[in-house]
């Protein structure tokens, strides 16, 4: 089942750099994780923008909230969700 | 050159059915074509709204804005594009 | 799996009111069947508004978008569809 | 008498993460109190978002208010409220 | 148990002027008796708006309801609803 | 001559807890002086928000704006001025 | 006591051109009466817009609201009242 | 050459009140000088609110920004530019 | 003087085909004849829409507003006007 | 392949003044490489703003994405793109 995801960061103003590295460091771990385990199918950057556009292939919407509040950077992202389904005029 | 586009249909109120029936065809067709040749490269459908999401595949914004342009449906839409690129957490 | 589902009612400006009138009694029909059928868990006028909040229990996106696209009523609503799950603080 | 409640949290900035740990337990024993009362009719998570929808039981808008302003989390809370009526369509 | 309640006029663009007059004349009658009888408690026009702000006094939502959408103008107005209640600062 | 306003407390983050109870207190004795005087007609709570809507009786703009000005919550309030008049329809 | 206006026109779309013509002819007469009078202290357009921003100096809400209203072009107008007072730093 | 320009104070949250009352004060001089100047026609306060409504008569767009970006208030204020020309029904 | 024109074309829905194609013709012909006199820097289409992004290089605001008032598309057109200048890391 | 990018600076509120002085030194060294290298075509100040609107020509949507997320400013700046194409009207 499929969703778009479009995840815009806030970076937090106080944090000391290296702890907010290490956080990303984490979710990008956690994204290629998630990438090989054909979950996170697309995965792109916005021109210009510090977010991203996702297509998540989960079994249902607790699924996709479980994997999303996961997020390392969850606490410092406006994420917005799109549920999507097949298009009759898809040729897939 | 990827980008994302949300194509949102407005059906005209006076147009008589057959002949948006006709337009709907020819977009499929249209559609179809461009997915087999793999320049759309993907189209789905918003849940409970006559919308699409769709990702193209590009040689660059004049390609894109002539396939838009071209849509039978054009008339009949309302199109936001996003430019796409590589995001540094992607496996692909 | 829930969602919350918002639909607000834009009467077409032409149609006869008795082909209005007949649209309808059949979403009256088709939503008292959903209901019936455990699908259409909640139904509720927003007060002062020609609108609902409705609670949907489906089993995928796609079987959502097949319901809420088949409304007799459907060309007539602007939707908004909001993914919902269980809540951590809920007893149910 | 129904309404709608939607709450998004936005937690604090600068307090310890013990105490805000600490208000989020008293507002998790203040929800399911209310639940089992049968005054919080439903609490949802809205999927990606740490914000929930809920659907209220009260006797008047005093009440809710009372319970609203109330909540532990009040002050780190966007609160919206959209009062609900029964629908013509709705067989309850 | 007060409501503020913004309704907006918009005035149907085909209709025999006649036709509108009456539609007003009798939602003058109506608003007039809805006061007398304590119900609709204020009604003010917003200045250089074909518009009102009024504060209704009410039993329950239900009862708001069925007071709005029995408005002769109802079908050609933009509504909107605040929950009013008791504010602490308040002498009354 | 009446006005609407609708204002909503934004409290500060790092004032100590009890300059700001000192600041709503007089705001309370302020907003009383006013009510008896007949100026602030009407003072009502927003359900679920830190918000009220007010109804003003003043001499002119100026004689608002100066009121308004000398809230001693003022700098922590975002506030909305709606100019009425008297509706058609009214029975007063 | 002044208030700032702004006023954009959305000409009707069915109005045989002549009857249009007639109104904003007698809408030009109209206001130059009123600044004749000193009423309608300032009349200016903005650029690229069929709008214009005014000010107007009048004895009260109600005055300003049967001028507004009394505007040949008002019911083809989208009208913003915003109420103004003496500026501190204004040498006037 | 004529502009409308809307400024809205954002007053800072960390200065302390003796610094940003210099600035008020700077302010209020430059404000002053440039009225006595002829280059800024009007300045109103708009009614309830940290903010006003201008009229600045400019050589042109470049005289314009340099003026409002010398603004001792410049870095706590929110700016909105709209140019203007002479209205055809203007008797001036 | 410069000033970003952002023109979005909303074509007239009765309009019969060729009338409007004429107009279209001529929105052309102006088009041309304003670059070919400097005074239309820059045309560029936004990629997916009907709409384009100009720069003017005008005399003043009047100048600019004569221009785009006479756009033979000015009646169906939304357009928004950017005052520009000079930027101080700018090379030219 | 041009694109339109609209820049607004948000300085940050806690940095020395001197270290933000540094990085807008470095920014306009970028920014100044950049149009000497016939990639920043043209770069112009808002009117009474801290923001810029500007045109890239760039080879594809990753190489402007590298060029924005370069800028010294970046973080603090909110940025949005528009994709532009040759409109049919220019004479260029």
């Amino acid at each position: 089942m499929l969703f778009q995801v479009k995840m815009t960061v806030i970076p937090p103003k106080d944090m000391p750099e290296k702890e907010f590295s290490d956080i990303k460091m984490k979710e990008k771990l956690y994204a290629q994780g998630l990438q090989e385990a054909g979950t996170w199918l697309h995965l792109w950057r916005i021109v210009g923008q510090y977010a991203n556009i996702s297509i998540f292939d989960v079994k249902d919407n607790t699924h996709l909230h479980d994997l999303l509040s996961a997020l390392p950077l969850f606490p410092f992202m406006d994420i917005e969700v799109t549920p999507l389904c097949n298009h009759p005029s898809s040729i897939k």
